[in-house]
């Protein structure tokens, strides 16, 4: 148990404050790109028609900031079942949050090229990112038996399971993306049917089994 | 009270933690806007005159830096009368921050072009939505027992009315751009009136219950 | 002691951790004036070139860094003496962040047109203004009774009168520039020196007063 | 040991705070290098070549992520077995985060021309000089009683030496990029030969010593 800490050092409480700065500032760099538009004439009809022609911008910075912060909430919600770290760990999360700080750039080009496959698939693919590194963290997390006590391995295994929903529905949007661009986000309304598809336990189980979990990290 | 937690996964410190970080990223991001004017000649005189050119901007920041000032105030004094949260405070409390870290935004827009009802009535709305997403939150802790036990239901319902005055004063204040933009601020001003006339029990009551919910919430 | 809560609702530590944030993003945010050169031939001998013409804005880089975090250290300094707050603190410190905040522009407005007395004298108010807010902080947290109890009098008024040497030279600075502004720069030199004048007593019992408080506040 | 606190007043966890905001700020604004390519034509060919293009800043954006992330594990490593803090660390740990800060500038730099020996040398540089400073700080935490009782000189002095791996292996980068830029990154795959060699005692005695130490500091 004590084996990993001189390799890292650090206090997992830093790890979590370090990873919630930089989901708070990649959301709020966000706005960064929404330039103010420079008029030719200053009149409210061509200030008006600069502003609809902000609107995909806004669109990408809005899904973005909703998406970004559903991310947030996924990652406390796995570190909140988290006891230990070690190195292997700290890297995966890392690379999580290399991918949280990466959405940016994809966000933008996005919302500048919404007819690119091309971006389309890099905005999946960040996004994407984000999700499998948070499974690679979670299978690690089992692995090496960094869970909190409480969690049953039966309970990983179904987080792990569900876990798996997010890479696949961007996996198949990417796939759908070369027949049409308009078609793919809809594998996105997948994500639920995936999770259950991927956990059948969880209709019946669900119930008592988090509950018992839950009370017992509480 | 149990039943909520298995949704999030997030310790309440942290939505506040991470609040606080937006906050502080946005009113700092504030000054960016403020760019170097370029001089076409290197003399006193032309940059003085391109620094008096950059006070409508100037000007933006400091007003939009004081009232994201406030706002940080009234988050925090709702916050700390709420005890426990759930998956839907989070999502309105996200929402309250987009709008937070949307400001940037027309706060550049509205100095740039303050000749322009379409940038005050965006300005306007941007401040209207986090006041707007604050009564959201506070209905919702009300709604969903989330209140700390010694907050009286009276003391909830008083804070949940005076909240309504900002939001009606933008209302007002986007309605009166359509007739003046220069009278339009000054529905601001009646913010304190409306706060009054939505809460008339304020007046004789206040004193001892506030002061009796404070202690009870210290 | 109680009356002030309701008006807030503001941990005190909450305020101290936004006030952190906000020093950490500005002295980071500096980096972004430093914009890489656009060469017009790809040689060693022409990048070299822009290197050193960028030379006056890593210079400012550097030296705004070092004051904003001496400015950090100073508010640590005072508000480990302070032990409760009230509204008009709250407000004193936004108006301490505001210039804070401020920074980035006359760092780059000076660092671009070094050869300015205007840039000068803005480089050197906003500087002053962190330095007076603070001064403000000191004396409302004295007249309002928030300092911690061990606080004596006389050590409160002593800090009182050695912080108005930062904003004294300042002045001195803005005032000498009218002269020359090359000569301007000296008058900060004298900050020991009015630290000095204004605090009469602190040669001969700094060392024991300091000590006793320092004890009595840990 | 009090004698220290009067010229500061800070307290320990709020400088580690401080130098996580930094960190996390840093890590987050390289993203903003990544400018989104301006198309002359909408085509997915035309966006996918101009993507391409945007490959060595990609890359410049990944590598220094991860060496910043590294340096943030290594920065908790070393604060991790302080206990106490004086003026002299903090002015330390100051340069340390402006080194730091500096970090998105170089790597700008070094990604738009990866031709260039002095680009590659202010790269290596800025990186050396964090590893430096890191270097200084623990020298004076020795130096001044700072450590944690429980570490003993022994494993101080082993942790001196390892640190000194990375600044000479910058060092001779710097040096072999006179020879040929292609060679000069090889010499960081020194790094754990020259902390082997630096530190000789460490395979035999690392094992029981580190767990001795890590225990104690527990």
């Amino acid at each position: 148990m004590n084996n990993h800490i001189p390799e890292t050092g650090l206090s997992f409480e830093r790890v979590v404050f370090f990873s919630d700065a930089v989901f708070a500032i990649v959301i709020t760099l966000l706005v960064l790109e929404l330039k103010v538009p420079h008029l030719t004439e200053h009149t409210e009809s061509s200030l008006r028609h600069a502003l609809v022609e902000l609107l995909p911008r806004v669109a990408g910075f809005v899904i973005s900031f909703l998406i970004i912060g559903l991310m947030w909430i996924e990652h406390h919600r796995i570190f909140r079942y988290i006891a230990d770290y070690n190195l292997g760990l700290l890297w995966r999360n890392l690379l999580l949050l290399l991918c949280v700080s990466f959405v940016p750039f994809p966000t933008a080009l996005f919302s500048e090229n919404f007819w690119s496959r091309t971006a389309f698939i890099l905005y999946t693919a960040s996004f994407g990112g984000v999700a499998t590194a948070k499974l690679w963290i979670w299978r690690h997390a089992m692995a090496a038996n960094l869970l909190k006590p409480e969690i049953t391995p039966e309970f990983a295994k179904r987080i792990a399971r569900q876990s798996m929903a997010v890479p696949l529905a961007c996996l198949l949007a990417i796939i759908l993306s070369f027949i049409s661009i308009i078609l793919a986000p809809i594998s996105f309304a997948f994500i639920p049917i995936f999770a259950r598809v991927l956990d059948p336990t969880s209709k019946k189980s669900k119930q008592e089994s988090a509950t018992a979990n839950e009370e017992a990290a509480a």
